[in-house]
């Protein structure tokens, strides 16, 4: 059973978490990781593993489960998120392990880091999102680099996870200086360490200045785009509404605008303006550079003509 | 209290939003969420609203909790991932509220659809991820388009929120084609709908055969990056073991590497490798190119002499 143990407080944990842990015979772990749910495991035979050993408390728990034994292997958050769901299926398949072995594998959802910061921050994550793992551990730098410059053209929110440690301390200064290729200095970052535990520590911030916040092991870094707001205490990202719903009239529809239906500028609306557009003198190149999208891209949407689908649909479109 | 209540199965609720809806005098939410609850409602107020009127919801709330009534608001999933956390702040700031007012506000964390969705087929999620929404009802299409072509240019796992509904039927096809510019065909993706509910179906597909495949407003499409499989019926993205353990030997480093210590193309080891290359010929051009990553940041780092502590802690780092 990987079980993700959410941020690390009993009431966040789930049903299911719970129980798994209790039905389990061994419960294998992160040293951190248990203490956090010791009460959970006394009188269970618990093993403590340190941070770099995820391999080993995968084939460890393999083995115990071989040997009969119910096996919980834990982690903070979700399992399938920087957590063990992925190592210990790695170490299943290189064992010859299929769905008919004996040993049974389920893996139970938790609230992530991202999800847990966020709460206590206000509502940060409305929109789009990325999750990138600062750690270069396992990772080669550009890749990690090419995502968070992708994250930022594009106007992902974004969480950071493992930032920085005692050692790994530059990451965090080349990620600030990829984003301001994209994004203002003044765009709202938020830090929180130890969501839902004793030493909870939640600091608000801008990209510019986000390196000399306390960052550490135990934090992740939110990164808002470009409408994400900080405004009394809270970090709030939009929805999208202010594009569409005038939230000060009490949300009634902005002119042109239909409850319901896609935005003028939804697929449909943005196909028909593309075509108009082009009809009266635009080039392809000069629409990929309005639009910032690819020339191929824009190129193959001209090619095709308004699907009687699209424009019907534009017409009579509803969720 | 803005709850997320997870899947949509009891045993995958948290404690805390189980007691923040059992504290409640009124439970606010879309029908099917509301059903999915029904036991834990009884003999409460509850006001069921449909997909559209996320703003009545939090207008509502908002009303109720003046008047002095506890009120739930509840979300599939977590409520700050497209939830009504955001729109709920957005009211409640339109409204003049501050900290300092009477009416307190909770997000309550919980897995969001991306994490159930990625439990049930495996461990998908494993790396640097990404979650969009093909919801263009308040999104302007270019946006969305943007952030697709960003997300499969940079090798993400990519979670597609609100894929496809009866009338939004294209935007699922575009997604397909920009990802096709980036992404081999035969990338893996995993449909789920009603993840741990009774109608629950997941089908396992390709990049190229997607649309195909049965999808709807209750589904999640997951695609997979450049290194995820499926095998046995299980996705999986690895953690990028590959390049440093030999997972077939057990866990032993590969030759060159050392356990606990940045990758040698970590950020120490490419930077290094970055300033040998150009001392021996290359232009930051070429660099830029071979690394995919923008002129403008290789002649940066070109420029800055490599820091002693960057070269000190490839010789001493370890997490």
């Amino acid at each position: 059973m990987l079980v993700g143990i959410g941020p690390g407080s009993v009431e966040h944990m789930t049903l299911r978490a719970r129980a798994a842990i209790a039905e389990a015979d061994v419960v294998i772990g992160y040293v951190t990781y248990i203490k956090l749910v010791a009460d959970l495991v006394e009188g269970k035979r618990i093993v403590r593993k340190s941070m770099t050993e995820e391999l080993d408390r995968a084939v460890q728990a393999l083995e115990e489960a071989q040997a009969g034994h119910k096996v919980a292997l834990i982690s903070s958050g979700d399992a399938g998120v920087y957590g063990m769901a992925g190592p210990t299926y790695e170490v299943l398949f290189q064992a010859g392990w299929t769905p008919e072995h004996p040993v049974e594998v389920e893996v139970i959802p938790g609230a992530s880091a991202i999800n847990a910061c966020a709460a206590r921050v206000g509502a940060p994550l409305t929109h789009d999102f990325c999750s990138i793992s600062l750690s270069d551990l396992l990772t080669p730098w550009p890749v990690i680099a090419r995502r968070l410059d992708a994250a930022a053209a594009a106007d992902f929110v974004v969480a950071l996870y493992n930032p920085k440690s005692g050692r790994r301390t530059q990451q965090i200064v080349q990620a600030q200086r990829l984003f301001l290729r994209h994004r203002r200095p003044d765009t709202p970052v938020a830090i929180v360490k130890s969501a839902y535990r004793r030493r909870e520590r939640i600091e608000f911030t801008t990209l510019a200045q986000m390196c000399e916040a306390d960052i550490g092991m135990l934090s992740t870094v939110l990164i808002g785009n470009s409408n994400t707001t900080i405004q009394h205490g809270r970090m709030v990202t939009p929805r999208g509404y202010a594009n569409k719903y005038d939230v000060a009239d009490g949300g009634s529809t902005r002119e042109g605008e239909k409850p319901g239906r896609s935005l003028s500028t939804g697929l449909s609306g943005w196909y028909q303006d593309l075509h108009e557009r082009h009809a009266q003198g635009a080039s392809a190149a000069a629409l990929s550079q309005l639009h910032k999208l690819p020339l191929d891209y824009i190129e193959a949407v001209l090619a095709e003509p308004l699907q009687e689908e699209l424009t019907l649909s534009a017409a009579s479109q509803d969720e």
